[in-house]
């Protein structure tokens, strides 16, 4: 239990994490750190802070800071951090990229105060309205780079995670990247770019809300994810998403070519090779 | 309330479609057709069908034909239903796609007793085992060339949808396979591609497995659809599939090319459009 925890950022990540923490029994008194004093004021109504303060005062005072915000300001903001803290203190961070980060602080004196990780979780939504209860249950949540924390760090965080009901993975910055890629960048791109296809092709918007079945909502709402959150994701893992994505478009391709040759048997091929994923995804 | 009902097809959307008229009070005996008899007998076990009979026996005692079967053998099948029926008796179909299949039934003597349906509700299970109570409700059912239909055979399809808790739109069949193409057929594309392309890429099938969140499986559920079922539509609808695949990869072609380039902005200002769906998919 600890009597004081900060969180930098008080949105969907953040949020939903401080609920938990609570609810588990971690913490006795939450405190908020954000730049939009009507995040804080919303957090604070909806009890997922108990107090906010700057950072500087809000870290001092803090047993464990979770920072979840934009992932290219959580280099900076992560920098001041671990200048305030002591051998005490633990840090966490919960970006869905890895390997910029943990470059950034790899010679930072008090490198291991640090744990990076990245629980495996999200919606489309954000701010301190989109937090919810036992968000994390059941999810996957990777922690890189465990031989860089302290051992009493990386141990209070796992228990953490653990008691949210999270499965623990272990790997380095470099190839979490690459998977994250894989499993949750692109689908994202490919969200973002199949609502700019059919907003750009149906300008009939009537037809679409009409006609718009469940299969259509789940593979474009992710499209509705906040771009403050996301541009910054895609820029710093912007080789392995430009990997993925040109694959991509490829397998794209190839369905095209098939319409155009009215090649039926490969079509077949593709998809039923593309069925495949229902060993993996259940 | 019909005395007997023909379900052609035993699987995913005939099966809710019986459920459904089972439950609603529609019918007293429900036949079931299919060219599988495990289908057939996994139906009757799971209470969809009343009993099995071949084509024309069935057609023959039933006062309402609902054909659901792959688009392709949806024209042969219902040329032969056709023939069959008399004045009395409706027959409506369930196909994604309804241009092909109105053209071949537009000079047929009885086409007046046909309804060409699409009700937008599915899911990429397949089989009897598919058919889920309370299917439909709250999506939305196109009916096309309604003015091409007796009265009746109109009126009573309309009941029939509108106690399952659709909402009845009308269009005529171009537009309708024009709008598929946009809300459903181009979904499907980009989950089967993305399956394959995260399948191709990520060799680590553990990986994936560990680190999928829900984010990825919403993009990709689809991929999971019986190809027998959409290979057909996409052939069926290859030129307007194809006008938004087309749109779809030029799309996506400008978020590889603003990571290429680092275009911070205009990656923010195409995401930015995308969040727009918001104003369409709640």
């Amino acid at each position: 239990m600890f009597e004081n925890v900060t969180i930098v950022g008080v949105g969907l990540i953040s949020g939903s994490f401080a609920l938990a923490l609570k609810e588990k029994g971690f913490a006795k008194n939450i405190i908020g750190v954000s730049r939009t004093q009507a995040s804080l004021d919303k957090a604070k109504e909806l009890g997922i802070i108990d107090e906010a303060l700057p950072l500087e005062e809000a870290v001092k005072k803090s047993d464990f800071i979770y920072v979840a915000i934009p992932v290219d300001v959580t280099i900076p903001v992560m920098e001041q951090i671990m200048n305030l803290v002591t051998d005490k203190q633990i840090v966490a961070d919960a970006g869905s990229t890895k390997y910029v980060l943990c470059k950034a602080l790899e010679n930072h004196p008090k490198r291991k105060r640090f744990v990076a990780t990245h629980p495996m979780w999200g919606t489309e939504y954000s701010g301190p309205e989109a937090a919810v209860r036992d968000a994390f249950t059941g999810r996957s949540c990777v922690i890189c780079e465990k031989e860089k924390s302290d051992e009493d760090a990386l141990r209070t965080v796992e228990k953490i995670y653990r008691e949210l009901g999270m499965h623990l993975t272990y790997m380095d910055a470099e190839n979490h990247d690459i998977h994250a890629a894989y499993v949750s960048h692109i689908s994202h791109i490919t969200s973002f770019a199949l609502a700019n296809t059919v907003l750009e092709k149906e300008k009939e918007e009537d037809a679409i809300f009409e006609l718009a079945g469940g299969g259509f909502e789940s593979t474009v709402r992710l499209a509705k994810s906040n771009p403050s959150m996301w541009a910054p994701i895609f820029m710093q893992n912007r080789e392995n998403v430009l990997d993925v994505l040109n694959e991509h478009i490829s397998q794209l391709r190839k369905f095209k070519s098939c319409l155009e040759k009215e090649n039926y048997d490969y079509l077949r091929e593709l998809m039923e090779n593309a069925n495949k994923i229902s060993r993996i995804i259940k």
